[in-house]
């Protein structure tokens, strides 16, 4: 099996590789023929060639110094003056955003020339608790990728006043899964960051389990005035620096920054704006990375950690630079650079061929060849079908009440004012609006009027068996019903639609599927991807959830639906403004109170 | 006391912290007026504040912020401009060389800007082994200052068949030291860095013990040849990068390089050359460091890491990036970038106060004022009357034999070739040369024709009792002797003498004084340093240390000695070319074999 084991522990080998950097020994494979792209130094080197040795690199030497050992022809690859460079680490990753398995998700990191990622399983946790966490990380040690975790330190997002979420991890479960997995190297994103900045003693005292622990604790913040009370927190890396102004608070504070690169239609593309501290303000690179953060399953395959990479160069940095945003500069923050991030001896043979436009052409992971010419090679897609199987609790997770629910609220038979949730593009904030409704008999005569529609949120934790019922407004979904299981943070049930019987067809559906995404017309499914792991995640290999996904998005804009279905997921976060629906009803943010539907 | 435990761990502070970022408590003392040098973004900002809370910083505002709080004037410092930074952290010292204690030596490196030392005390664990390790790292834990250890790796630094040493730390005991002691965050460097290319078994069971912790290696490696093979093994630093193209192949191997600056009158002054890997060849310095590596007494106080960081300010660099080599590199080379080595928040409140020619004016360690205006506060000058008492063992290591032995070799009854050991500046290497000696009736006929001593080596754990005998050419002595139980790195007695009646009176005074260095001439004690810890430190304050060092290099160059002190002191360093002494007699380097010393 091709794992991150698959390379044995540095300590173990460091008499063979010294053998074979003093050329008493052979090594395994030679690369060579290369420019040398040096993350170290941040310059490129003409004829070079690495040399291999149990899946580690033995040594660099100048190009054709392996003649010697009169090696066989399999085993010298000559790059024919192919960039050489090392495999891209992703520092800041959610797994569950691209729906599918870590084994899976390895598949589309390869491709992209990314070896290595820091994931922060936090949806999972907010469905499963500590046990969610633990089967991704088995999932994780049986992928062809190196998977480190940054421990999910929010769950639940909220407090069980303003919803039902299926997991809460304390501070004392926290401590035990660092404790208890070795790969568990940091504090995953502090998303409270109101409450740290406040000092609330819950949030507070998961910050000291990493903290006490000598690990780093990685942030979530918006708001310039919250820097640097985070900071002072322990907070030492975000992904959040949105302009070039808080991206420069952020260094200044001793904060690692993470731009992240997200595809251009939505509004996670941060990195253009944020590396204005660099290239406006002189701020030195030293600290600064890119990261992904979320992907579906489809963007995973056009916008890696390369894109990324490719996009902090048009922004202005040189390409050596750009790559070691991309590689070293995440290894040195998670004090991972003795192992990854440059083509060090002893290092991970993680290496990939690069063209001149920085495009990834070859993937070696742990000197095992996986992607040769954009494709997945005969070893990578064997391992990739023997992916890790969840237990049968990760696939009973929709629990929903027994007792039949109405999924729209009831008619109202005098004129009252509505709490309605106005959506905008890019979908981040949703507005709150007030607006009049006058006693009518039926919801499609105030349908025909504005753009309106109906907005449920069903527990699904086996819980409460709450059901909320809202209207959003400008959604642009006139015909028909669109449903999810991956409504965060808590993942309850999220419906929009136009009338109840297609909303209840998609609840039906998503039961039935034990959890995904849903599009629904006229009594019939157009679209459907199913998650039956925890309600997030496919147990499909990438690309057939990439190709699932690619249809849902079809079916989803066929109905005319504004926001995308990742910014649907959104509707229910309660932690970003104005206002959120919850299976506990609407809350108002950040004023952090309900408000009814009608008043 | 003031140690570095005076400042809380982060974990137990981050809600007090972030309610002063918050502006909801106020600081303990704010540091304002200053322009403010940031090693994250190497930028100076004009205009800048610093809240202190108890010995961190909480948050760093524009200057005058803090007037809402009304703070009594006391609790104000304007520094009027000047330039504020982090202290500096050396990343690889030997303490012993300065023959001072931990808590002594804190007085020089506070004086000159240093708040944190990455030290190697493998001087006293040659002596005293394991446990001489461990009482220093009790000095190092009640000193005014933050010491953390890089576990000595190489001792002895030969095998017994070559020289006698009082300590054998095999990796098993490594091990223990590394668990038992948190400090101990690396392994010291690896000094035998043939044998680690060579793939000698306790030589990579040592590096094992480090590697399987996740602890990195520190490096000691010669020669361009054994880069590669050394890098592969795991060494992740080296301070022995001695001139641009050996520079340039360990930040390819993915070594990080600590620049070493050493007084101008040594041949420790590397820095000028290997920097020429930055300056001349574009290697980015970001895995750039500066350090000390040795300093005896008085040198301490005068070219300190401050003098280090403007001697690379002097060979090209910014001065923000010079700083940053000083403080934030070495700090992110060891993971403690959370820490120290920035002004960022939640750090140690570790800052000095620049002049713009980037001299030390005052120091805040843990947020206590222990240098004002250049000068030692009353409150540092408490904590350094303190110091920590060694256990009684400790002042025994000077263990002769009971018989009396020669301390000269026999005079030549007939012609005879000699195997001499020739001196020369910068008195690293020793040459090897063969001299025809005549038939004489006494060495003072020899040594009337030409500039010849004798040199013997004397052991002083209590163990063989052995003594070697040698001559030393072109060394100066004329009349009189000279005596160090310092001799390095097994650190038996090495006198130097014209007859045999001073040597013997050198002895004896070691003798009396538990360890030392002292010069005799005609009968009498000239000047002697006492060294009674372990036969390498003194027990005094550092100035004290200084004053007496200072009266000891005056009779030292006196009696004419070519070679200064230091450099007597590596006669016995048998890993070094060519020709060394040692207890067991003169060995050959590399050849690695004895030789008589009468052919």
């Amino acid at each position: 099996m091709l794992t991150r084991f698959s390379v044995k522990p540095l300590h173990s080998m460091t008499r063979s590789l010294a053998a074979v950097a003093m050329g008493r020994e052979a090594p395994d494979l030679v690369i060579t023929g290369a420019r040398l792209l040096s993350t170290y130094t941040e310059r490129i080197h003409e004829g070079k060639e690495i040399w291999l040795k149990s899946g580690r690199i033995a040594a660099v030497k100048a190009a054709g110094a392996h003649a010697s050992f009169k090696l066989p022809k399999k085993r010298v690859v000559d790059v024919a003056g192919g960039i050489v460079a090392p495999g891209l680490v992703d520092p800041h990753v959610h797994i569950e955003s691209s729906m599918m398995s870590a084994c899976a998700y390895a598949e589309g990191a390869l491709l992209n020339g990314t070896t290595t990622i820091f994931c922060d399983s936090h949806e999972i946790g907010n469905v499963c608790d500590a046990k969610g966490i633990e089967w991704m990380l088995e999932d994780a040690r049986q992928a062809p990728l190196s998977i480190f975790l940054t421990v999910p330190s929010t769950v639940p997002a909220t407090s069980p006043e303003f919803e039902t979420a299926g997991g809460d991890l304390t501070a004392a479960k926290i401590g035990k899964l660092f404790d208890k997995w070795p790969e568990a190297v940091a504090l995953g994103e502090k998303m409270d960051f109101v409450q740290v900045a406040m000092g609330d003693k819950r949030s507070h005292a998961i910050l000291a389990e990493a903290l006490k622990r000598g690990r780093p604790v990685c942030g979530h913040i918006y708001g310039r005035e919250f820097v640097a009370a985070g900071a002072a927190s322990g907070i030492t890396d975000t992904h959040e620096a949105i302009d070039r102004d808080i991206a420069e608070d952020f260094l200044e504070a001793g904060v690692w920054i993470f731009l992240r690169g997200g595809p251009p239609t939505t509004p996670w593309h941060s990195l253009p704006l944020a590396i204005k501290a660099v290239t406006e303000l002189g701020a030195n690179p030293k600290r600064v990375c890119v990261c992904t953060d979320d992907r579906d399953a489809d963007d995973l395959f056009l916008f890696g950690m390369d894109w990324v990479t490719r996009e902090a160069v048009k922004a202005g940095m040189k390409p050596v630079t750009a790559w070691s945003m991309g590689s070293l500069h995440p290894a040195t923050r998670y004090a991972k650079d003795g192992e990854i991030g440059g083509l060090g001896h002893g290092r991970r043979a993680d290496i990939v061929l690069l063209n001149d436009a920085l495009e990834v052409q070859n993937t070696w992971f742990g000197g095992e060849l996986v992607v040769k010419g954009r494709k997945v090679t005969p070893l990578l897609d064997r391992a990739l079908s023997k992916r890790y199987r969840y237990p049968r609790a990760a696939y009973n997770t929709v629990k929903l009440a027994k007792k039949a629910v109405a999924l729209t609220p009831p008619v109202p038979t005098r004129a009252v004012s509505a709490n309605v949730i106005r959506t905008a593009l890019p979908g981040i904030i949703l507005f709150h609006e007030k607006i009049s409704v006058p006693a009518v008999k039926s919801w499609a005569e105030i349908f025909a009027q504005q753009d309106l529609c109906f907005v449920t949120v069903v527990e699904r934790h086996g819980k409460s068996g709450e059901v909320a019922h809202g209207l959003l407004k400008d959604f642009g979904l006139k015909d028909g019903a669109v449903a999810s299981s991956v409504g965060h943070d808590a993942h309850n049930i999220i419906i929009a639609g136009s009338n109840e019987e297609d909303m209840r067809l998609a609840l039906e559906t998503l039961k039935k599927l034990h959890g995904g995404v849903c599009v629904v017309r006229g009594g019939k499914v157009l679209a459907s991807v199913a998650l039956p792991i925890a309600g997030l995640l496919s147990d499909k290999r990438a690309t057939a959830v990439a190709k699932e996904t690619t249809a849902l998005k079809k079916a989803w804009s066929e109905l005319g639906c504004t926001l995308p279905y990742m910014g649907f997921n959104l509707i229910p976060l309660s932690v970003i403004p104005e206002i959120r629906i919850t299976d506990k009803g609407l809350v108002l943010v950040p004023q952090m109170k309900h408000v009814p539907l009608f008043e």
